[in-house]
Order: C-alpha cells, then structure tokens, then sequence
C-alpha cells in the first residue's frame, strides 16, 4: 500500500514524451505537402523556424526529462504535496512547445512581439525551475528521500537547482540585445547541461565504479 | 498468471497523461502564429480562454490522476469487471478536454448555449466520479483490495467519493446563476481536493513515520 | 538478458492508449467553437456522428486492450516473431479510428460508399484478430506460454480466439441489410465480450479465491 | 540509487509509440471525409500515397523498436552520456514521419524536390542509425552492459549495426535511378531485419531452450 514513485516516473514519463513528440506533429503539419508552385527546396527553407523550434524544443524537453529522472532516482517515498508539486512541473513542461512556438514565429517581429513571446517563454522555464526546486525542497525536508543520499549532496543538488533559473535569466535577458544571440547562449547552457547536470551528482565513471 | 494492477495502472496513466497534453496541442493550434495584422499582445489577450481551458483541464486531469493512484495503490488483484469499470471512468477522462473546451468556448454565450455547455460538462464529470464510486465500491466487494486495508478506511473512502459528485453538482448549479462564479467555485473545490484528497487516507506526515 | 515481455506490454499498453484517445482528439477538433449562426444545442445535434464514433472506438479499443492484457499475462518469455505479431497486431489496432470515421461519416451515405467503408472497417477488424490469433498460436507452439497454463485451457483460448472474427463477419454482412442494425449487433458483441470475454479463462471469483 | 535502465525503456517506449501512430493522426486528417461530389472509392484511390506512408512508417518504427529492445536488454546501467545519445536517437526517431510524408509526397514529382525529399529520408535514417551505433560503443566501452553478455558477440551487434546504415544508403542511392525500385528495396530491407534483425544474438529457439 505504500506509495511508491514508480507510477509518479511512469506518469511524468508519458507526459514528458508526449511533449517532446508534439513539435513532431506542428512539423507533420507545417510540412509543405503536395505539389503546389514553389519547389521544394524554397518551400522547406521558408519553414526553417520551425525546424529550429522542433530541435531547441527537443533539447530543452530532453534536459527536462534527464533532470527529472536524476532528481526521481533518490526519491523513495511520496506525499500528497510532491505529487502536486511534480504536476504542477508538468503542467510548465506541457506549454513548452507552445511558448517555443511563440518565440520562433516572432524572432524577426517588432521589437514588442520579441519581448512579450520571450517574457512567456522565461515564464514557461522558470516555472518549470521553480517546481523543480520546490520538489526537491520538499522531498529532502519531508524526509522523501533515499536515506543513503549524502545530506551534503542533496543540498549540493538544491544549490546546481537554483543555479539553472538564473542563468537561463541571464541568457534572456540579452533578449533585449538580440534575440538570436540569448537563442545561441540559452542552448549553449543546455548543451552544457546535457554533458554535464544538475544532480549528476557522482561522475559517470565513479558511479560505474561503485555499482560494480 | 496472476492479473496484477500494474498494466492496468500503466495503461491508465498513459491515457491520462495523453488527455493532460491534449490542451496543450490545442493551444499550439490557437496560438496566434506569424506576423499579422494585431500586434502579439492583443492576439494573445483575445485567445485567454484557450489558456484558462488549459490550466483548468489540466488542473481537473491531475486530479484525476491522484485519485487513480491513491485508489489503486490499494488494489492488488483485478478481475474483468473492474478492468471494464476502469476503461469506462477513462471514456469519461477523456472526454473532458471536448467539455471543457465546450464550456470556455460558451461562457460568454447565449443563456441557452452556456447551460447546454454546463450540462455536457457535469455529465462528463459526473460519469468520471460514478466510475470511480463502482470501481471502488467493486474493489470491497470482491475483496480485490490489500488485505491490510482496514475495512472502516475503506468505507471512509466510499464515503468521501460519494461526497466529491455532490460538491461538483452544488458548483455547477451555480451555472444557471453565473457561470464564472461556477467555474470559480469548482477550481477552488479542485484546489482543496490538491491539498487534501479523498483517498489520501493517511496523513502524509503519518504515513511517512509509519513507512520509515 | 532475458527478454520478458514487460516492455512489450509497456509499449503496446502505450499504442493502444494513443488509439483511444484519438478520437478525443477529433471530438476536439469537430467541436463546434465560438459563437456562430446556429445555437449550441442544434450544432452538437449536427454532429452526433463524430459522438458515436469515439464512443464506440473506445468500446472497441478498450476491448483490444482487455484481450492484449488476458492473452500476454500468459506469455513469458518472447521471440523476435513474436514481437513482429504484436507489432502487426497494433499496425490494424492504430488504423481503427480512421476505419471507424469512415463508417461514421458513410453511414447515411450511397450504397457503395457504405458498402467501401464496411469493407475497411472489416478489414480492419479481422486483421487485428488475425494477428492475435497467430500470436497466441505461434506462443503456443514455440513454448512461450507459463509453464502452468493447462494446455486444454490454451486451446480452449485459441477456439474462442477464432469465434471472434466469425462472429464479426456475421455481423458485418448485415451492414448490406442494414447499417445501422450491423453497427448495433457489433456493439451488442463488443458488449457481451466486454462481461465474459476470451482468454478470461477461470471465472473471476474462482481467481480471486485462488490466489487468496 | 542506481539508475538502473527501466525508466530510460519506458520513455523511449512511450516516445517511439507516440512515432508508430502519429501517422495514424495523418491518416484521420488525410480521410475523405463527409459526402462530396466523388464516390468514396476513387476518393480513397486519390489518398492511396498517405496509406503506403502509415504502413511504411509504422514498418520503420516498429523496426527501432525492436532494435531498442534487443539493445536495451543488455544494458544494466546508464550514464549521463548514454541517455543523452538515447535522447539523440530519439530525436531522429521523432522526426521520421515528417521525412516519410515529404518522401510519399514528392515520390512523383520534379526530380530536384524527389531528391531534396530522399536527401531529408536519408538523414533522418542515417542519424537514426548513429546513435544506435553510438549508444552501443559506448555501453561497451563503459562496461555498462551485462556482465555475462560474451563480449565477442557484443563486438559482433556493433558490426551488424554498422551493417544496416550501409544498406539503407545503397537502398537510397537507387532513388537518383528510380524512387518507386529505392522504396522497394528499403522496405525488402526492413522486411529482412524484422524475420532475422541484428542484437538478436542467440536464435530464438536457443534462448527459449536456454532459459527454460
């Protein structure tokens, strides 16, 4: 009867994916089907933002999943407030796609456009960092958490967590300078993630070590 | 050969997690794409009730979703009525993206349109809550549930389904006298439900004590 | 290294999700938005098609569940041929919307149409079965079932496995009497199935009792 | 805490089972639907290239899977590098449909639009096939395989998996001969992997002696 979090990984697992896979389907539809004027080669270049839009949307759902799969392995118990607050993640996750989509479509529109689709989609990611952080705050104070996990590296964990909002902060702040510029360095930060993550706590090879 | 609940959990939750992202395909949909005439920040203004479904739906899924694993963790054997009870409550589930888009679509509409659009959606959660009544109330009968169960919590949990439709019918009365006032009232029922739900038996805080 | 078929019940338990919810999908996207010439009521009315078609697609996917999950509780261990069955299995099982949709919207149409739109949905319908009778037939014979399962009651499976496809066939040559008495008649048996299907071998409460 | 490979099984299975039925979406948009002027044969004759596409897809798809499954099975830890390169595949995966719809959908016309489409297949495929070599040499440089899988055969999975990139670009080269003969041949190719696939080390009929 205890409530593990297998079902909570499994749950944020089909949620995750089906958010990654979405942009697959706005390109399924953005796909210049048929044979009209153009040739294909000027009709697929037109569309190269959503294409854009599907890769950066992949990475940022992508480094989502492996964040929320890093933090979950330590998580051994759950309560009514971690499942609320691991839902109110998704419900960040889920509009993803959508603000990604704003963004793309008006990164060469007026000045104003740039600022309100860049404001939704800092929106979108602090929310996500912020539920994130809330998890792992309540898990480690409610005691959720795998009792071997070194209480000095769940706070090292909290720290890498807070670290993430701010510097995304940082990249779209320069939205105001140039909005590909803070495109380029928010994907600089999370290729940098995907080598090397917030609670990826021992190094790969350590870990490999240890389990053998 | 033993039928355990968790293919019946992990079919479920991939079809919840699917109803939950569905809002979220919509919205790519409604998204106010390329430049156009208005500027972002009106177009975006005039689509609010796209954005309101979704928070809403997402919202009453999630609960959804809590209910089903608060009450299947306490489900250790299935038989075909219960799969059948199961599959008919995620029918409903899934409906509720279609009610709720009905509703935000006829808020604002003729008297007739805006109660037309209450009644489908009471129907859709009330076939929601129903199911979970006969699934539960099944489950105790065929002594489908864990044996350490005590008998009283369970007839608790019977009673406090029972109690969950009745609010939702008191909220959507309200529809005929003002339907924000209705909508108001049943996301401050699903918010209370967030904090504490039927089926969370235990307080979280005791449970952890009793587990560690 | 062994390959249990867990992760073949995850991934068809996650086709089959999507196959469901499909047809909410479309019940989204024929939902009759913003307020236009008609009333509510008489829109809904218009579209009662698209209602009958996702209830039904429900019924039946939810039945190609229920015989996925009595059939593979049997199977433990799995071959490279049976993993293509299972996967032509869900190729039929993901065309079933698109063949119910075609009997919706043919229903009231000329008689070759509706004749064309039966003809795809039986194929549909036998080539699904088709695929589950030669999957437990090919686990049967390669040894794959538990070793527990009485081999009478195997077989007892595979006759009641070749029933369903007959009787569907009866059913269909109907839809050239009547369609919509074809259409009933196929629910009535989808119905039936759904209180004592195949592959629901001992009666429920003898399970229970076993187990206990 | 360890992090085992099971929930990385379940993502890539919910994300390649969103891939499989995508088309399946394609299919209820492409359907002839409602009564218009043609008869519905000839209108489904006219959509003959979206149903060719459904069914090579799901082929393709249902082929990675069963790569992932063969592969996946003898892996008994991660790192941070192997999910990234899972998350790669993926990528790749998720956007084979949108290849195969401009594939089926420039399959007759000017020769520069069928070669950009047959570049675009070629890639998606190729990248595809990359990180399934890529995931498998690090998995064995990193011993995070199992421990009793013989390393002679490991060695001989990754030369089948360079195998297959191979074939596929002989298949597409033909497409500069003759699109219909290159479609051909890729299938007959993915036809042979499904009866004989490469990671399916032992026969069939040994495994099941083996652990029995």
């Amino acid at each position: 009867m205890a409530r593990d979090p297998a079902r909570v990984e499994a749950f944020s697992d089909a949620v995750i994916a089906i958010v990654a896979t979405l942009m697959a389907v706005e390109l399924l539809q953005f796909s210049p089907d048929g044979p009209r004027d153009a040739d294909l080669a000027s009709r697929l270049g037109h569309e190269w933002r959503a294409y854009l839009a599907y890769v950066i949307t992949f990475a940022i759902v992508g480094q989502v999943w492996l964040t929320h799969h890093n933090m979950w392995r330590y998580v051994v118990r759950v309560d009514q407030l971690l499942l609320v607050l691991n839902l109110m993640l998704l419900m960040f996750v889920a509009a993803i796609p959508f603000a990604a989509n704003q963004l793309s479509d008006h990164l060469r529109g007026t000045e104003a456009d740039q600022q309100i689709s860049a404001a939704i989609y800092v929106g979108t990611v602090l929310g996500e960092a912020l539920f994130f952080n809330l998890s792992w705050w309540w898990a480690r104070r409610r005691i959720l958490l795998h009792p071997d996990l070194d209480p000095r590296l769940a706070k090292a964990v909290a720290r890498r967590f807070l670290l993430g909002p701010l510097l995304y902060l940082v990249a779209f702040a320069m939205v105001f300078i140039d909005p590909i510029l803070s495109l380029l360095s928010y994907l600089l930060l999370v290729g940098l993630y995907l080598i090397r993550g917030p609670g990826d706590l021992p190094p790969a090879g350590q870990e490999a070590a240890e389990s053998r």
